[in-house]
C-alpha cells in the first residue's frame, strides 16, 4: 500500500471534509524552504508551514539544540520545579517583547494561549472584586478552536454547531478610514456598560480572515479607549509574532501596549507545539496573594517542555541575528516591488504588504473551499510552490531564509496562475 | 544569580500561588527514573513526571528516533498533506486501542483532546439533525483547563471565577456498591430528557481526585444505559492510557467500549506535547458528507507534529515489548504486597491498587495545599523521592522501568513519612 492509501485508513485530518478531499500528499522530508513528496517532487514552502518554520525546515542550529536537550532533560513537572531552558527562554522573550510584558505563562498551542488569556482577564477582575462577564472581539477574528478561543472568533458556518455553547462576546467592525468614528463610538458605548473584562484582537493582520490588514493608528485609538476604562487588552500575536510584520511583534507599531500577549506558531521555529501567554506585572499582581484561591489554577502537563523551550531559544537567537533581520527587510522590499506590479493587473482588486506578509485579492468571487480555489492550489503545487489561497485571496508568508530567486519563482507562479482563473 | 533566582523574575508557573510557593527547584538533567537538581541531588521520579515518562527519562531508543526525525522532517501542514510518522502512529495506535476505535484526530494536550471530544459529540448529533445540548460528567472529575474541559470537570474553588462561562453539565456521583442503584436511576432519568449528547468519564481511576478508583462492573452498566439511548460515551484516558492500569487502556476492563477516547501524557513518552481523540466509524461517518459544512472544522497548527509522532511510535513499541509488560506485572505485584502491609497501619484509612497505580488515604484531614501536605512533600524530596501528595492521599505512579530496589526505597520512604504526620 502507498503512504497515501495507508493515510486514508485511520487518519482524520484537521479542517478537512474527507468526502470532498480524500487525498493527502505524503511529504517525506523537508530542508530549508523546500518540502519533498514521496516522488521526490519539491515545493517551495510559501507559507512556512502555517507560519511556523520561519528559519527554514530542519535548520541545523535548531536541530543541534534539540539533540543536546533530548540527552539532558526531556520533561519535568513545571509546578515546584523549574529548568534552565525555560528560564533562558523567559529571559530572551522578555528581552524582545514590549517593555511592559514581564511574566511568561506556558501552554501548548495558540488556542490554549487564548483560553489562558481569557481566563487571566476574567479572573483579574474577579480577584479585584469586580464582576465583568463579557469580552469585545473584532468581526472576522480567528483566535482558535477550543471553546474559549472559538467564542472570541467570528461566527461562521464552520463553528455553527457550537454557537449555543460559547461565551458572550460583543463585536466591533475592524476599523478603517470610513467607519472609524462609528467603531469608536460603539466600542466606547459597549465598554461603558461596565461589563467588559477585555478586548481581544489580532494586531494589524487578521490571518484567517485572509490576511486582512488595518492601520496602527486606528488600533492605537481603540487601545487608548480600553485603557481609559480599565478594560484589559489582549493581543493575539500567534500569527503576527516574531518578525513577520517587519518588527518583532505587531504590537511594536502602536504606542499603547497590550496587557496580555498570546504567542505560538513560530515561537518554536516549527519544531514542536508550545504557546505562551505573557502579561504585565499589574495583571500578575492581581493573582499574587496570600489567598491561595486567587492563584491561577490552570496547567498543562507538558508546560514549558524542555525540547520546545530549546527550539524557541534557538529561534529567538536566529530572529535577532543580522542575517535574518536583513532578510526580513529584503523580502519586504521584494514584496513591495511585486505589489506595485500586481496593482495594475486587471484581475487584481487590491494588494497589501506588511513585513514578509504579501496578499492580493482577486477581482473574482470565490469560495473559501471550492473548485476555483482548488484549481489555484493545484496549479501552484504543479509548479512547485505550496500556497493556500483563502477564498479570493492569494497570500505569501515565506520562511525568512527564502532566496531572491526562490521568491521570484513564487511571484512568477502567482502571475501565471492569474491566467488560469 | 542562581537558576532559582532567575526563575523568579519572569516565570509564572502553572497551578501555583507564587506568594505562598515562591521557590522552584531547578532540575538540570534526568535519566531513567532519576531527576537531578543543580546541586547533584537525585530524586526517584515517583510519578513519572505527571504520568508521562513511563519508559524512563531520556530513554535512548526514544532519543535516537527524535534525532533521526529532526533531520528528516520537522513540521508540515496536516491539511492536504500527510507524513510517514503520523501514518505509522495511527496504525500502531489502532493496533492497541479497543477494536471499535477506527479514526485518529490530533491535538496538542489533554485539555484540547477533551474539547475536541465534546465538539465531536455535539456536532455528531447536530449533523444527524438532533439538537442535544448537555453532557453528563462524574462528580470530582478532572478533564482539563480549557473552557470545554473545565466545564466537564468538577467545580471547585479553583475554577470558581469561571463558573458562569461553562457549558451546561449534569453530574452523577461516582458509582459504588452503596449508591449504585440510585446513580443508575438518576443517570437514566437525566438521559430520558433527550437533551444529553454525551457521557464523559475517567475510566476506573479519577486521577486529580486523588486516584479515586471505582469498579468496572458499575461503569459497564452505565455505558450500557448510555448506548441504549444513543448517548455517546467519551473515555478520558489521558491519565489511565498506555498500560498504567495493567492493561493497555482502562477501557479494556469493560465489555462495552466507548465511542470516543482521549489520549495524551504518556502517549509521547514524556518528550513533547501531543494528544489524540480517537473514535468509531459511526462517529466519523456522521461528519463524512458531500456537504462541506458537516466536516469537523477544528485544527491546530502543529497537529500530528512529526517529532511528537516519532516519540509516540517509539513509546508504543516499548509498551508492547516483553520487558515492559513484565515490569508492569512486577510493579503491580509489589504494590499489592505493600498495600497489604499498609492496610494494617494505624494512620492509614484505606489503600488501593490498579496496575502500577498505588494510593493510600491517611486517616488525617489535610488540605490539598497546606502545611501538612507540604511537610510530606518536603520529607519525600529530602529523602530522594519525588511524590506529590493530593490532600490526604499519597500515591505512586512510577515509570515502568523502575527497579525492585528503587521501588523498595519509595515504599520505605512513604512508611517513614507516616511517622512525621
Amino acid at each position: 500500500m502507498t503512504l497515501s492509501e495507508r493515510d486514508k485508513k485511520h487518519l482524520w485530518h484537521p479542517l478537512t471534509q474527507h468526502k470532498l478531499y480524500p487525498d493527502h500528499l505524503p511529504i517525506v522530508r523537508a530542508k530549508g524552504v523546500y518540502l519533498y513528496d514521496d516522488k521526490e517532487n519539491r515545493y517551495i514552502d510559501g507559507i512556512a508551514s502555517w507560519y511556523t518554520c520561519m528559519y527554514g525546515h530542519c535548520n541545523d542550529k535548531i536541530a543541534s539544540k534539540i539533540k543536546q536537550q533530548i540527552d539532558e532533560l526531556d520533561q519535568v513537572v513545571f509546578s515546584g520545579f523549574t529548568h534552565k531552558a525555560a528560564i533562558e527562554l523567559s529571559e530572551k522573550l522578555i528581552g524582545i517583547l514590549p517593555d511592559n510584558q514581564q511574566k511568561i505563562f506556558f501552554s501548548d498551542n495558540g488556542s490554549t494561549s487564548v483560553d489562558v488569556a481569557i481566563k487571566m482577564a476574567l479572573q483579574y477582575h474577579y480577584n479585584n472584586g469586580e464582576k465583568r462577564s463579557k469580552l469585545i472581539a473584532l468581526e472576522d477574528a480567528f483566535h482558535g478552536d477550543t471553546f474559549g478561543a472559538m467564542s472570541v472568533s467570528g461566527l461562521s458556518v464552520y463553528n455553527g454547531p457550537f454557537e449555543d455553547f460559547l461565551l458572550t462576546i460583543d463585536r466591533i467592525d475592524v476599523p478603517n478610514k470610513n467607519n472609524f468614528e462609528e467603531v469608536c463610538i460603539k466600542f466606547e458605548s459597549l465598554i461603558a456598560s461596565g461589563k467588559i473584562a477585555a478586548f481581544i484582537y489580532e494586531p494589524l493582520v487578521q490571518g484567517a480572515a485572509a490576511m486582512k490588514m488595518y492601520e496602527p493608528d486606528f488600533l492605537n485609538k481603540l487601545l487608548k479607549i480600553a485603557k481609559k476604562y480599565h478594560v484589559l487588552t489582549i493581543a493575539d500575536e500567534v500569527m503576527t509574532g516574531f518578525g513577520k510584520t517587519g518588527r518583532n511583534f505587531a504590537s511594536d507599531y502602536m504606542s499603547i501596549k497590550p496587557d496580555i500577549i498570546c504567542l505560538s506558531k513560530s515561537l518554536t521555529a516549527g519544531v514542536a507545539p508550545m504557546a505562551i501567554t505573557s502579561c504585565t506585572m499589574e495583571v500578575y499582581n492581581s493573582f499574587y496573594d496570600s489567598d491561595l484561591k486567587k492563584g491561577f489554577f490552570h496547567g498543562h502537563t507538558y508546560s514549558a517542555n524542555p525540547l520546545a523551550c530549546s527550539a524557541a531559544i534557538a529561534g529567538i537567537d536566529l530572529l535577532r541575528s543580522e542575517g535574518i533581520q536583513q532578510n526580513i527587510k529584503l523580502i519586504t522590499n521584494r514584496h513591495l516591488e511585486f505589489k506595485s506590479v500586481m496593482d495594475n493587473h486587471p484581475k487584481v482588486k487590491s494588494t497589501r504588504v506588511l513585513g514578509v506578509i504579501f496578499a492580493l485579492d482577486l477581482d473574482i468571487e470565490m469560495k473559501r473551499y471550492g473548485k476555483l480555489r482548488d484549481k489555484l492550489y493545484n496549479f501552484y503545487m504543479k509548479n512547485g510552490v505550496f500556497l493556500r489561497p483563502l477564498g479570493n485571496t492569494i497570500y505569501i508568508l515565506p520562511p525568512f531564509v527564502i532566496s531572491d530567486s526562490e521568491l521570484k519563482k513564487v511571484y512568477s507562479v502567482i502571475k501565471q496562475s492569474l491566467e488560469v482563473v
